[in-house]
Protein backbone atom coordinates (compact mmCIF):
# COMPACT_ATOMS: atom_id res chain seq x y z
CA UNK A 1 0.00 0.00 0.00
CA UNK A 2 1.28 3.35 -0.98
CA UNK A 3 0.66 6.03 1.90
CA UNK A 4 -1.42 8.28 1.25
CA UNK A 5 0.70 11.22 2.62
CA UNK A 6 3.79 10.37 0.42
CA UNK A 7 4.79 13.65 -1.65
CA UNK A 8 3.91 11.99 -4.97
CA UNK A 9 1.47 9.90 -3.90
CA UNK A 10 -1.45 10.49 -7.02
CA UNK A 11 1.97 10.00 -9.11
CA UNK A 12 2.82 6.42 -7.61
CA UNK A 13 -0.75 5.33 -7.58
CA UNK A 14 -1.04 5.86 -11.18
CA UNK A 15 2.09 4.12 -11.41
CA UNK A 16 0.68 0.77 -9.82
CA UNK A 17 -2.48 0.87 -11.90
CA UNK A 18 -0.43 0.86 -14.78
CA UNK A 19 1.63 -1.70 -14.02
CA UNK A 20 -1.46 -3.89 -12.99
CA UNK A 21 -2.93 -3.15 -16.91
CA UNK A 22 0.61 -4.49 -17.57
CA UNK A 23 0.02 -7.62 -16.17
CA UNK A 24 -3.56 -7.94 -17.40
CA UNK A 25 -2.31 -7.27 -20.83
CA UNK A 26 -4.12 -4.01 -21.31
CA UNK A 27 -1.05 -1.60 -21.49
CA UNK A 28 2.26 -3.13 -23.12
CA UNK A 29 5.82 -3.46 -21.44
CA UNK A 30 7.08 -0.31 -23.71
CA UNK A 31 3.87 1.88 -23.08
CA UNK A 32 5.35 1.51 -19.14
CA UNK A 33 8.64 3.30 -20.41
CA UNK A 34 5.95 5.94 -22.70
CA UNK A 35 4.42 6.16 -19.26
CA UNK A 36 7.63 7.02 -17.90
CA UNK A 37 9.01 9.70 -20.15
CA UNK A 38 5.60 11.42 -19.99
CA UNK A 39 5.90 11.77 -16.59
CA UNK A 40 9.52 13.26 -16.67
CA UNK A 41 7.90 15.90 -19.60
CA UNK A 42 5.21 16.62 -16.88
CA UNK A 43 7.50 17.38 -13.97
CA UNK A 44 9.04 19.90 -16.31
CA UNK A 45 5.61 21.36 -16.69
CA UNK A 46 5.31 21.61 -13.01
CA UNK A 47 1.97 19.18 -13.44
CA UNK A 48 -0.64 21.15 -14.73
CA UNK A 49 -2.26 22.76 -17.11
CA UNK A 50 -0.81 25.59 -18.54
CA UNK A 51 -2.85 28.70 -20.13
CA UNK A 52 -1.53 27.38 -23.56
CA UNK A 53 -2.37 23.88 -22.76
CA UNK A 54 -6.38 24.81 -22.15
CA UNK A 55 -6.46 26.92 -25.53
CA UNK A 56 -4.71 24.33 -27.45
CA UNK A 57 -7.59 21.83 -25.99
CA UNK A 58 -10.32 24.21 -27.07
CA UNK A 59 -8.56 24.44 -30.63
CA UNK A 60 -8.94 20.69 -30.49
CA UNK A 61 -12.55 20.82 -29.20
CA UNK A 62 -13.40 23.25 -32.74
CA UNK A 63 -11.77 20.69 -34.51
CA UNK A 64 -13.82 17.69 -33.75
CA UNK A 65 -16.79 20.24 -33.55
CA UNK A 66 -16.54 20.81 -36.98
CA UNK A 67 -15.54 17.61 -38.40
CA UNK A 68 -17.61 15.85 -40.89
CA UNK A 69 -16.01 12.52 -39.19
CA UNK A 70 -14.03 12.92 -36.47
CA UNK A 71 -12.40 9.63 -34.50
CA UNK A 72 -10.87 9.03 -30.94
CA UNK A 73 -8.05 6.76 -31.89
CA UNK A 74 -7.48 4.83 -28.24
CA UNK A 75 -4.15 2.84 -27.12
CA UNK A 76 -3.64 0.56 -24.08
CA UNK A 77 -2.03 3.54 -22.10
CA UNK A 78 -5.50 5.93 -23.04
CA UNK A 79 -7.80 3.45 -22.26
CA UNK A 80 -5.52 2.58 -18.80
CA UNK A 81 -5.25 5.63 -17.66
CA UNK A 82 -9.04 7.22 -19.07
CA UNK A 83 -11.11 5.53 -20.34
CA UNK A 84 -13.65 7.64 -18.18
CA UNK A 85 -12.64 10.73 -19.56
CA UNK A 86 -12.73 9.50 -23.39
CA UNK A 87 -16.68 8.16 -22.94
CA UNK A 88 -17.08 11.42 -21.58
CA UNK A 89 -15.33 13.54 -24.42
CA UNK A 90 -17.42 10.99 -27.17
CA UNK A 91 -20.74 12.21 -25.43
CA UNK A 92 -20.00 15.76 -25.89
CA UNK A 93 -17.92 15.68 -29.44
CA UNK A 94 -19.93 12.53 -31.16
CA UNK A 95 -16.78 11.10 -32.28
CA UNK A 96 -16.34 7.63 -32.87
CA UNK A 97 -13.95 5.98 -30.81
CA UNK A 98 -12.10 3.46 -31.85
CA UNK A 99 -8.85 1.20 -30.45
CA UNK A 100 -6.01 0.99 -32.74
CA UNK A 101 -2.88 -0.58 -31.01
CA UNK A 102 1.21 -0.07 -32.05
CA UNK A 103 1.38 -3.93 -30.17
CA UNK A 104 -1.50 -5.49 -31.89
CA UNK A 105 -2.91 -8.74 -30.67
CA UNK A 106 -6.66 -9.33 -31.23
CA UNK A 107 -7.17 -10.01 -27.46
CA UNK A 108 -5.66 -7.10 -26.55
CA UNK A 109 -7.82 -4.99 -28.70
CA UNK A 110 -11.18 -7.03 -27.21
CA UNK A 111 -9.49 -6.09 -23.47
CA UNK A 112 -9.21 -2.36 -24.13
CA UNK A 113 -12.42 -2.41 -25.82
CA UNK A 114 -14.47 -3.97 -22.99
CA UNK A 115 -12.93 -1.38 -20.81
CA UNK A 116 -14.20 1.30 -22.68
CA UNK A 117 -17.16 0.17 -22.68
CA UNK A 118 -17.35 -0.38 -18.91
CA UNK A 119 -16.25 3.23 -18.64
CA UNK A 120 -19.83 4.31 -20.93
CA UNK A 121 -17.73 4.46 -24.23
CA UNK A 122 -19.37 3.60 -27.38
CA UNK A 123 -16.59 1.45 -29.25
CA UNK A 124 -16.61 1.88 -33.24
CA UNK A 125 -15.31 -2.11 -33.74
CA UNK A 126 -15.26 -4.54 -36.77
CA UNK A 127 -13.08 -5.59 -38.92
CA UNK A 128 -9.42 -3.81 -39.03
CA UNK A 129 -7.81 -3.71 -42.23
CA UNK A 130 -3.96 -3.00 -43.48
CA UNK A 131 -5.09 0.66 -44.95
CA UNK A 132 -2.15 2.82 -43.83
CA UNK A 133 1.26 2.53 -45.03
CA UNK A 134 2.85 1.18 -42.00
CA UNK A 135 4.51 -1.91 -41.55
CA UNK A 136 3.99 -4.36 -39.48
CA UNK A 137 0.41 -3.68 -37.07
CA UNK A 138 0.75 -0.38 -37.22
CA UNK A 139 -0.96 -0.21 -40.82
CA UNK A 140 -3.98 -1.55 -39.20
CA UNK A 141 -7.11 0.63 -38.99
CA UNK A 142 -11.18 0.34 -39.68
CA UNK A 143 -12.23 1.40 -43.53
CA UNK A 144 -15.20 3.33 -42.08
CA UNK A 145 -13.31 4.67 -39.30
CA UNK A 146 -9.88 6.16 -38.64
CA UNK A 147 -8.99 5.34 -42.71
CA UNK A 148 -12.30 7.43 -43.35
CA UNK A 149 -11.84 10.39 -40.67
CA UNK A 150 -11.23 14.07 -41.22
CA UNK A 151 -10.40 14.51 -37.56
CA UNK A 152 -8.49 12.38 -36.02
CA UNK A 153 -7.87 12.90 -31.76
CA UNK A 154 -4.55 10.26 -30.60
CA UNK A 155 -3.77 10.78 -27.05
CA UNK A 156 -0.11 9.26 -26.64
CA UNK A 157 0.63 8.36 -30.49
CA UNK A 158 3.75 7.46 -32.39
CA UNK A 159 5.45 9.64 -34.89
CA UNK A 160 5.21 7.08 -37.78
CA UNK A 161 1.17 6.92 -37.51
CA UNK A 162 0.89 10.20 -36.97
CA UNK A 163 2.88 11.85 -39.93
CA UNK A 164 1.17 9.29 -42.06
CA UNK A 165 -2.30 10.41 -40.74
CA UNK A 166 -1.48 13.96 -41.34
CA UNK A 167 0.26 12.49 -45.21
CA UNK A 168 -2.91 11.25 -45.72
CA UNK A 169 -4.76 14.96 -45.26
CA UNK A 170 -6.55 14.57 -41.92
CA UNK A 171 -6.27 16.91 -39.32
CA UNK A 172 -4.43 15.14 -36.27
CA UNK A 173 -5.24 16.25 -32.70
CA UNK A 174 -1.77 14.38 -30.35
CA UNK A 175 -1.89 14.97 -26.82
CA UNK A 176 1.50 14.78 -25.85
CA UNK A 177 3.60 16.12 -23.12
CA UNK A 178 6.92 16.08 -25.17
CA UNK A 179 6.99 19.31 -27.16
CA UNK A 180 10.56 17.90 -29.04
CA UNK A 181 8.79 14.82 -30.04
CA UNK A 182 8.26 13.95 -33.25
CA UNK A 183 4.19 13.17 -32.97
CA UNK A 184 3.66 16.78 -31.56
CA UNK A 185 6.00 18.62 -34.22
CA UNK A 186 4.15 17.00 -37.02
CA UNK A 187 0.75 16.92 -35.74
CA UNK A 188 -1.82 19.45 -37.10
CA UNK A 189 -2.39 20.64 -33.49
CA UNK A 190 -0.62 19.31 -29.89
CA UNK A 191 -1.99 19.35 -26.47
CA UNK A 192 1.15 19.42 -24.64
CA UNK A 193 -0.89 18.23 -21.05
CA UNK A 194 -1.47 15.15 -19.42
CA UNK A 195 -4.33 13.17 -20.94
CA UNK A 196 -6.39 13.08 -18.07
CA UNK A 197 -6.32 16.55 -17.41
CA UNK A 198 -6.24 17.68 -21.08
CA UNK A 199 -9.55 15.21 -22.27
CA UNK A 200 -12.17 16.58 -19.83
CA UNK A 201 -11.09 20.04 -21.19
CA UNK A 202 -11.87 19.25 -25.18
CA UNK A 203 -14.76 17.15 -23.58
CA UNK A 204 -16.40 20.80 -21.93
CA UNK A 205 -15.48 22.80 -24.59
CA UNK A 206 -17.29 20.81 -26.83
CA UNK A 207 -20.14 21.18 -24.89
CA UNK A 208 -19.52 25.23 -24.64
CA UNK A 209 -18.43 27.02 -28.27
CA UNK A 210 -20.61 28.87 -30.17
CA UNK A 211 -20.02 27.87 -33.93
CA UNK A 212 -18.39 31.19 -34.44
CA UNK A 213 -15.61 30.68 -31.91
CA UNK A 214 -15.20 27.32 -33.11
CA UNK A 215 -14.09 29.34 -36.27
CA UNK A 216 -12.42 31.67 -34.39
CA UNK A 217 -10.03 29.09 -32.92
CA UNK A 218 -9.24 27.13 -36.36
CA UNK A 219 -8.46 30.42 -38.03
CA UNK A 220 -5.85 31.12 -35.43
CA UNK A 221 -4.38 27.40 -35.12
CA UNK A 222 -0.69 27.94 -35.42
CA UNK A 223 0.87 24.17 -34.02
CA UNK A 224 4.49 25.87 -33.18
CA UNK A 225 3.24 28.59 -30.94
CA UNK A 226 2.10 26.02 -28.75
CA UNK A 227 5.00 23.66 -28.84
CA UNK A 228 7.05 27.13 -27.95
CA UNK A 229 5.07 27.98 -25.12
CA UNK A 230 4.94 24.82 -24.12
CA UNK A 231 9.14 24.87 -24.32
CA UNK A 232 8.86 28.51 -22.50
CA UNK A 233 7.19 26.98 -19.10
CA UNK A 234 9.64 23.26 -19.08
CA UNK A 235 12.92 26.48 -19.69
CA UNK A 236 11.12 28.70 -16.58
CA UNK A 237 10.81 25.60 -14.55
CA UNK A 238 14.71 24.67 -15.42
CA UNK A 239 15.58 28.22 -14.52
CA UNK A 240 13.92 28.29 -11.15
CA UNK A 241 15.77 24.89 -10.03
CA UNK A 242 18.82 26.72 -11.05
CA UNK A 243 18.39 29.86 -8.64
CA UNK B 1 11.38 -6.39 -36.17
CA UNK B 2 12.81 -2.71 -35.22
CA UNK B 3 14.04 -1.34 -38.64
CA UNK B 4 17.39 -0.61 -38.60
CA UNK B 5 16.52 2.85 -40.63
CA UNK B 6 14.25 4.33 -37.77
CA UNK B 7 15.29 7.52 -36.14
CA UNK B 8 15.23 5.83 -32.72
CA UNK B 9 16.44 2.82 -33.55
CA UNK B 10 18.84 2.67 -30.45
CA UNK B 11 16.27 3.60 -28.38
CA UNK B 12 13.90 1.37 -29.40
CA UNK B 13 15.99 -2.14 -29.35
CA UNK B 14 16.89 -0.78 -25.72
CA UNK B 15 13.64 -0.79 -24.40
CA UNK B 16 12.67 -3.88 -26.60
CA UNK B 17 15.38 -5.45 -24.64
CA UNK B 18 13.94 -4.15 -21.50
CA UNK B 19 10.30 -5.41 -21.95
CA UNK B 20 12.27 -8.60 -22.29
CA UNK B 21 13.97 -8.34 -19.21
CA UNK B 22 10.81 -7.17 -17.50
CA UNK B 23 9.19 -10.54 -18.69
CA UNK B 24 11.63 -12.49 -17.69
CA UNK B 25 11.80 -11.09 -14.15
CA UNK B 26 14.96 -9.23 -13.90
CA UNK B 27 13.72 -5.73 -14.86
CA UNK B 28 10.52 -4.69 -12.53
CA UNK B 29 7.78 -2.51 -13.95
CA UNK B 30 8.70 0.33 -12.27
CA UNK B 31 12.34 -0.07 -13.76
CA UNK B 32 10.24 0.32 -16.86
CA UNK B 33 8.70 3.15 -15.83
CA UNK B 34 12.26 4.80 -14.33
CA UNK B 35 13.95 3.90 -17.57
CA UNK B 36 11.17 6.28 -19.29
CA UNK B 37 11.76 8.94 -17.19
CA UNK B 38 15.40 8.64 -17.75
CA UNK B 39 15.20 8.73 -21.38
CA UNK B 40 12.88 11.94 -21.62
CA UNK B 41 16.06 13.27 -19.62
CA UNK B 42 18.72 12.02 -21.87
CA UNK B 43 16.74 13.30 -24.40
CA UNK B 44 17.24 17.27 -23.36
CA UNK B 45 20.92 16.33 -22.68
CA UNK B 46 21.41 15.53 -26.18
CA UNK B 47 21.98 11.91 -25.17
CA UNK B 48 25.49 12.43 -25.53
CA UNK B 49 28.28 12.89 -22.34
CA UNK B 50 28.42 16.76 -21.18
CA UNK B 51 32.06 17.86 -20.57
CA UNK B 52 30.36 18.54 -16.91
CA UNK B 53 29.49 14.69 -16.73
CA UNK B 54 32.61 13.28 -17.86
CA UNK B 55 34.01 15.54 -15.15
CA UNK B 56 31.69 13.98 -12.76
CA UNK B 57 33.05 10.74 -14.00
CA UNK B 58 36.62 10.98 -13.71
CA UNK B 59 36.18 12.30 -9.82
CA UNK B 60 33.51 9.12 -9.03
CA UNK B 61 36.78 7.22 -10.08
CA UNK B 62 38.63 9.09 -7.71
CA UNK B 63 36.48 8.42 -4.88
CA UNK B 64 36.54 4.68 -5.71
CA UNK B 65 40.54 4.53 -6.33
CA UNK B 66 40.90 5.90 -3.28
CA UNK B 67 38.23 3.77 -0.82
CA UNK B 68 38.57 1.52 1.72
CA UNK B 69 35.96 -0.78 0.78
CA UNK B 70 34.27 0.25 -2.70
CA UNK B 71 31.16 -1.49 -3.00
CA UNK B 72 29.22 -1.14 -6.71
CA UNK B 73 25.04 -1.76 -5.69
CA UNK B 74 23.65 -3.42 -8.68
CA UNK B 75 19.75 -3.42 -9.39
CA UNK B 76 17.95 -4.63 -12.12
CA UNK B 77 17.61 -1.86 -14.50
CA UNK B 78 21.33 -1.64 -14.11
CA UNK B 79 21.82 -5.17 -14.93
CA UNK B 80 19.68 -5.20 -17.80
CA UNK B 81 20.86 -2.07 -19.79
CA UNK B 82 25.03 -2.81 -18.47
CA UNK B 83 26.32 -5.83 -16.69
CA UNK B 84 29.08 -6.05 -18.89
CA UNK B 85 30.47 -2.32 -18.28
CA UNK B 86 30.23 -3.22 -14.46
CA UNK B 87 32.47 -6.30 -14.90
CA UNK B 88 34.60 -3.51 -16.78
CA UNK B 89 34.47 -1.40 -14.32
CA UNK B 90 34.81 -3.96 -11.42
CA UNK B 91 38.18 -4.82 -12.99
CA UNK B 92 40.00 -1.38 -13.25
CA UNK B 93 38.19 -0.27 -9.77
CA UNK B 94 38.86 -3.71 -7.43
CA UNK B 95 34.90 -2.80 -5.98
CA UNK B 96 32.94 -5.14 -4.94
CA UNK B 97 29.40 -5.72 -7.12
CA UNK B 98 26.15 -6.80 -5.11
CA UNK B 99 22.86 -7.30 -5.78
CA UNK B 100 20.64 -5.13 -4.03
CA UNK B 101 16.94 -4.57 -5.27
CA UNK B 102 14.19 -2.17 -4.29
CA UNK B 103 11.49 -5.51 -5.75
CA UNK B 104 13.31 -8.75 -3.89
CA UNK B 105 12.61 -11.77 -4.46
CA UNK B 106 15.69 -14.60 -3.54
CA UNK B 107 14.66 -15.59 -7.52
CA UNK B 108 15.02 -12.16 -8.82
CA UNK B 109 18.52 -11.34 -7.26
CA UNK B 110 20.07 -14.64 -8.44
CA UNK B 111 18.76 -14.00 -11.67
CA UNK B 112 20.40 -10.74 -12.20
CA UNK B 113 23.86 -12.22 -10.40
CA UNK B 114 23.42 -14.72 -13.19
CA UNK B 115 23.58 -12.21 -15.73
CA UNK B 116 26.67 -10.06 -13.89
CA UNK B 117 28.28 -13.50 -13.83
CA UNK B 118 27.62 -14.08 -17.12
CA UNK B 119 29.12 -10.80 -18.12
CA UNK B 120 32.74 -11.88 -16.28
CA UNK B 121 32.12 -9.65 -13.10
CA UNK B 122 32.48 -11.34 -9.99
CA UNK B 123 29.39 -11.16 -7.42
CA UNK B 124 29.73 -10.48 -3.51
CA UNK B 125 26.90 -12.62 -2.71
CA UNK B 126 25.54 -14.33 0.28
CA UNK B 127 23.07 -14.12 3.17
CA UNK B 128 21.47 -10.17 2.72
CA UNK B 129 20.50 -8.77 5.92
CA UNK B 130 18.00 -5.78 7.44
CA UNK B 131 20.71 -3.44 8.16
CA UNK B 132 19.64 -0.11 6.28
CA UNK B 133 16.90 1.76 8.04
CA UNK B 134 14.48 1.44 5.50
CA UNK B 135 11.14 -0.34 5.32
CA UNK B 136 10.51 -3.67 3.37
CA UNK B 137 13.21 -5.25 1.50
CA UNK B 138 14.76 -1.87 0.52
CA UNK B 139 16.60 -2.30 4.12
CA UNK B 140 18.33 -5.10 3.13
CA UNK B 141 22.02 -5.29 2.31
CA UNK B 142 25.08 -7.58 3.04
CA UNK B 143 27.05 -6.68 6.42
CA UNK B 144 30.83 -7.19 4.93
CA UNK B 145 29.23 -5.40 1.78
CA UNK B 146 27.53 -2.36 1.43
CA UNK B 147 26.96 -2.02 4.81
CA UNK B 148 30.97 -1.84 5.74
CA UNK B 149 31.36 0.00 2.28
CA UNK B 150 33.32 3.79 2.51
CA UNK B 151 32.61 4.55 -0.87
CA UNK B 152 28.89 3.05 -2.73
CA UNK B 153 28.42 3.52 -6.30
CA UNK B 154 24.84 3.60 -7.22
CA UNK B 155 23.51 3.93 -10.26
CA UNK B 156 19.93 4.50 -11.09
CA UNK B 157 19.40 4.46 -7.25
CA UNK B 158 16.01 5.38 -5.24
CA UNK B 159 15.93 8.77 -3.26
CA UNK B 160 15.49 6.84 0.40
CA UNK B 161 18.01 4.16 -0.33
CA UNK B 162 20.85 6.83 -1.08
CA UNK B 163 19.80 9.43 1.43
CA UNK B 164 20.24 6.77 4.45
CA UNK B 165 23.74 5.44 2.63
CA UNK B 166 24.70 9.28 3.04
CA UNK B 167 23.75 9.41 6.58
CA UNK B 168 25.65 6.42 7.58
CA UNK B 169 28.97 8.21 6.39
CA UNK B 170 29.41 6.85 3.06
CA UNK B 171 30.33 8.56 0.21
CA UNK B 172 27.84 7.85 -2.71
CA UNK B 173 28.17 8.18 -6.20
CA UNK B 174 24.89 8.06 -7.99
CA UNK B 175 24.40 8.16 -11.85
CA UNK B 176 21.09 9.89 -12.64
CA UNK B 177 19.56 11.48 -15.88
CA UNK B 178 17.48 13.39 -13.10
CA UNK B 179 19.50 16.37 -11.85
CA UNK B 180 16.33 17.53 -9.87
CA UNK B 181 15.58 14.17 -8.11
CA UNK B 182 16.12 13.08 -4.55
CA UNK B 183 18.84 10.97 -5.30
CA UNK B 184 20.89 13.52 -7.43
CA UNK B 185 20.48 16.08 -4.85
CA UNK B 186 21.25 13.84 -2.00
CA UNK B 187 24.07 11.71 -3.21
CA UNK B 188 27.60 12.89 -2.36
CA UNK B 189 28.23 13.15 -5.91
CA UNK B 190 26.28 12.90 -8.88
CA UNK B 191 27.09 11.92 -12.95
CA UNK B 192 24.20 13.38 -14.35
CA UNK B 193 24.67 10.78 -18.00
CA UNK B 194 22.97 7.06 -19.07
CA UNK B 195 24.50 4.74 -17.46
CA UNK B 196 26.31 3.08 -20.43
CA UNK B 197 28.28 5.76 -20.92
CA UNK B 198 29.15 6.93 -17.92
CA UNK B 199 30.17 3.18 -16.32
CA UNK B 200 33.31 3.59 -19.35
CA UNK B 201 34.66 6.65 -18.53
CA UNK B 202 34.32 5.74 -14.81
CA UNK B 203 36.45 2.15 -15.66
CA UNK B 204 38.81 3.95 -17.79
CA UNK B 205 39.69 6.99 -15.30
CA UNK B 206 40.08 4.10 -12.70
CA UNK B 207 42.95 2.96 -14.27
CA UNK B 208 44.50 6.32 -15.69
CA UNK B 209 44.89 8.37 -12.69
CA UNK B 210 47.47 8.88 -11.06
CA UNK B 211 47.03 9.41 -6.97
CA UNK B 212 47.47 13.39 -6.91
CA UNK B 213 45.16 13.50 -10.01
CA UNK B 214 42.79 11.48 -7.56
CA UNK B 215 43.30 13.89 -4.60
CA UNK B 216 42.51 16.96 -6.74
CA UNK B 217 39.61 15.72 -7.68
CA UNK B 218 38.31 14.83 -4.43
CA UNK B 219 39.56 18.29 -3.19
CA UNK B 220 37.79 20.56 -5.89
CA UNK B 221 34.55 17.99 -5.61
CA UNK B 222 31.23 20.46 -5.63
CA UNK B 223 27.88 18.32 -6.31
CA UNK B 224 25.94 21.81 -6.69
CA UNK B 225 28.17 22.93 -9.57
CA UNK B 226 27.34 19.42 -11.35
CA UNK B 227 23.82 19.60 -11.22
CA UNK B 228 23.74 23.20 -12.37
CA UNK B 229 25.46 22.63 -15.13
CA UNK B 230 22.98 19.57 -16.13
CA UNK B 231 20.68 21.37 -15.55
CA UNK B 232 22.24 24.49 -18.04
CA UNK B 233 22.45 21.63 -20.60
CA UNK B 234 18.80 21.08 -20.55
CA UNK B 235 17.98 24.63 -20.68
CA UNK B 236 20.02 25.13 -23.69
CA UNK B 237 18.90 22.18 -25.23
CA UNK B 238 15.07 23.89 -24.42
CA UNK B 239 16.48 27.34 -25.90
CA UNK B 240 17.74 25.58 -29.24
CA UNK B 241 14.56 23.88 -29.84
CA UNK B 242 13.02 27.17 -29.47
CA UNK B 243 15.42 29.14 -31.87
Amino acid sequence: MIPRDHPRYGSLVTREHLADCARSGIVSWEGLIAHGRGEAFDYLLGEKTSESAYHAAKTAAALLRTARLPVISVNGNTAALAAPQIAHLQKTSGALVEVNLFHRTPDRVRQIEDLLQSAGAEVFSGEAERLLPLAHDRGFCRRDGMYAADVVLVPLEDGDRCGVLVEMGKKVIAIDLNPLSRTANMATLTVVDEVTRALPVIADACSLLTDQECQHLIAALDNKVFLREALNKMKARLCDALD
